[in-house]
């Protein structure tokens, strides 16, 4: 099983990205699953129906989210119904709606996605990702071994780490949220696929993608600024193609894509 | 001018891969000089007498450090003498050891190398990156457009917004300190060379070089836990090559290097 | 000399108190001067013109300010004009509008008055309080020995620091910004009056004076939420009556002041 | 029922000042039950068998602790035994030896009596501590509707909140770790007794009763400094009384006690 995964869709000028390469990528790739980060996708902020409909239909065969799940209100029009939309299992579980995973079929067999929020540098007081993991993945475990986790985290050291806690026990761990994308693309000695950030695709020339302007405001003055999506700038895509062996759920093979002015994109 | 830096050397495995590994580098990309991250050198917290002068030895020109700095004790005893030792400029102005930049003489021109650290999640109250290293920017440019800095921090965003402030004004902004490598490598419009992070240089399978054992249980158990460099590993080394026009000081490309099991080094 | 300081006073419940209740302590106490935090005076966050000028006519001398003092965007029509406004001192110096300190003439001396903010869990990267406020207390003090300081911090700490610091070199170092007041007034060795936190003004039954509702659905879901101030409550008024022996600035006694259901104001 | 409860002892200072005033003020107040935070009672950081004993000789009939529960590693040889040693609730349930709530006899009823970690500015990922504890409350109701929480808490926020959500379900929150005790002693509508912070037990002159000089250095410097207690101070003792209706488990009324040079004890 080839699973295609893009990072964090940001704004109108990521929408524009995806609409662009998604459909080359496929082509080239051939994967039988895309799984895009949409927490940004609506003007920086969230994620809205209309919005989640179009990676879809460019696409997108799961949404996963992160920390800025709630930030346009518009998600709670959708959530409850949305089935490819896949916000942090670890979300406080009385409260939250939506679900932390979900099961696709692909091929004759099944692969399970689950997004999955860090807790260092997160400001959120979630339930320990490394625990509330555990439980799941043992109870996927009995129907598939393909399971692909979107750790959605800020350090480099809870990364590595889960992915070597986790490492045989699941197909891939790959990191969102920093929005650069790392070239640390491994599979583990267990079979587990590894790349601490995929990075995001939205504008090149923001700072993660928001106006310049308006944070280096915010360093400068210690201020509070607003920050926008930098919208009159090219793009970057940035994700990664893993190769699976649907039997046992290893691991085979991870490679980071990544397009932007420098380097661009070639139908070879 | 040809720059190569090399990130965060950690423990007797990272110096092992400097001993083997920086000759190959230097005879193959031939630069006139190459500065080294050492704030994790000696055992994995700082750097003592013995392993400074056997980075020089091995071939570093300048030794960068971080928020380690201080981490072993006997950096007391070399950081009044030792030149080629600079330590994060923005540190207490007052109370502070050591020099947060120094100048070569490299071919007939000069280069300023300057380290710094972010102050997001980082632990320690520092003066404002930004507006510290601004003044001696300033200065040096009445002496040379060649500067390159070494930005010791945790958040991309951080490292974007003072790779964008100072564009054009420096030579390069390279990030150390998450000990993972990224893959946005690039020279931004006005001639800054910039890249996220270079990544270190230590055991490819530790957490970020620590001992997986006990970095796991302390997410686990969120007990204090010992960390110690995993020794028991192969190396991965990381580093960068700058070309720097040296009359202007702008950046003309920037490339990663990566040498590790899954990238091994070869001799062509 | 003796000085009246009033903590965070937070919309109109905060403003309503004080209108009440600081004619009533002036009366009482008899200070010669009254200084109040006014850091949330318009509705919970910074504060504008109208505030401003409606605490002064109340009976403030000096309005000293924190980590909200840029949150209502009014602020920017009065803070180059406002003689009695002081924010925190170590806010960015090149940037930052408003001053940091003001003198008073009180009976026949001088009274300095300083805002400065904590770094510890501020979320803001400011100057180093210490280091900061050391050089303007030596150059103050060529002038008059009488220094009074609102130090706007998270931790007990840091406040606690600060005044064992400057102990004898102020006349007080008085903590606002947890919103709750603390019992530790003492006068240090020194001659310097210390109390970690003078506590808030405004709503008695909110969190930490915002709707209960809303603070707690953030504990519980950690999905954003937006806090207004808990209007529907009676009141508290927190402050702090400070003696001062004008010739050499030490203090000679702090006493505390609460207002609140369970502890309410007579006119004995 | 009466409840005497005193905050963090800490070092031999605190020890001594334990075995000096808990006898004089059992026999002033009469409680019926005595609960000690111990988190720094060896030398400033955890406990260990002799000093945990010696606080139950001199009184104590419950310890509770807070994030400094593991720093003395000798805990480890008592906490499976010690059956009067509570450790924080929300400390991960898989992999955490002692028990997170104890509950005794106490007259003819039961008190049960719970240790609670904050998360916010505490550095450790734990579990929500308002989810975590009300399934306990609940459980615990069924038998005794007396129950006391020692929430060790950073945040004023969060310890207001914690109140709040409990108020008529518990007979008392009262919080401990900042060291200094807050002056909001009340009781909230529905019959829950709140202090923010009941404060410490240990040096008066230190720095949260550790030793100036070193924590000064470390504000200053940002260089890592070797805290220790300042054991050449006299002591401050912090505690508070609490009168609960044994029927409906409703706190009647809650006083605070402080000793200290500034307020010493005096037998009336
Ligand atoms: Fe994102
Ligand atoms: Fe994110
Ligand atoms: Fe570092
Ligand atoms: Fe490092
Ligand atoms: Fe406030
Ligand atoms: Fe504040
Ligand atoms: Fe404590
Ligand atoms: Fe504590």
């Amino acid at each position: 099983m080839r699973i295609l995964f893009v990072g964090d869709v940001m704004g109108t000028v990521g929408q524009t990205a995806i609409d662009e390469y998604l459909p080359k990528l496929k082509r080239r790739y051939k994967p039988q699953v895309t799984i895009v980060n949409g927490e940004n996708a609506t003007r920086g902020r969230g994620i809205n129906q209309q919005v989640y409909k179009a990676l879809l239909t460019a696409g997108a065969d799961v949404v996963t989210m992160g920390n800025h799940t709630w930030d346009n209100n518009e998600i709670f029009d959708l959530i409850g119904e949305a089935k490819k939309l896949v916000r942090p299992l670890n979300f406080p579980a009385a409260t939250t709606p939506g679900v932390g995973y979900t099961v696709l079929k692909v091929n004759a067999v099944q692969l399970a996605v689950i997004n999955l929020q860090g807790n260092v540098f997160m400001g959120q007081n979630l339930a320990n990702p490394f625990t509330t993991v555990q439980p799941l993945v043992d109870e996927l475990r009995q129907t598939t071994p393909n399971i692909f986790i979107d750790f959605h985290a800020e350090t480099t050291s809870e990364k590595e780490a889960l992915a070597w806690y986790l490492d045989g026990q699941v197909s891939a761990v790959v990191g969102t949220h920093t929005h650069v994308q790392t070239s640390d693309e491994r599979v583990l000695p267990a079979g587990t696929a590894f790349l601490s950030d995929v990075g995001f695709t939205g504008p090149y020339n923001g700072i993660l993608g928001m106006t310049r302007e308006n944070v280096l405001e915010r360093f400068l003055t210690q201020m509070p600024t607003r920050f926008n999506v930098q919208e009159d700038s090219p793009a970057v895509l940035s994700g990664c193609v893993i190769d699976v062996n649907e039997r046992n759920g290893h691991a085979q093979k991870i490679s980071r894509i990544l397009i932007n002015p420098d380097h661009p994109y070639f139908d070879d």
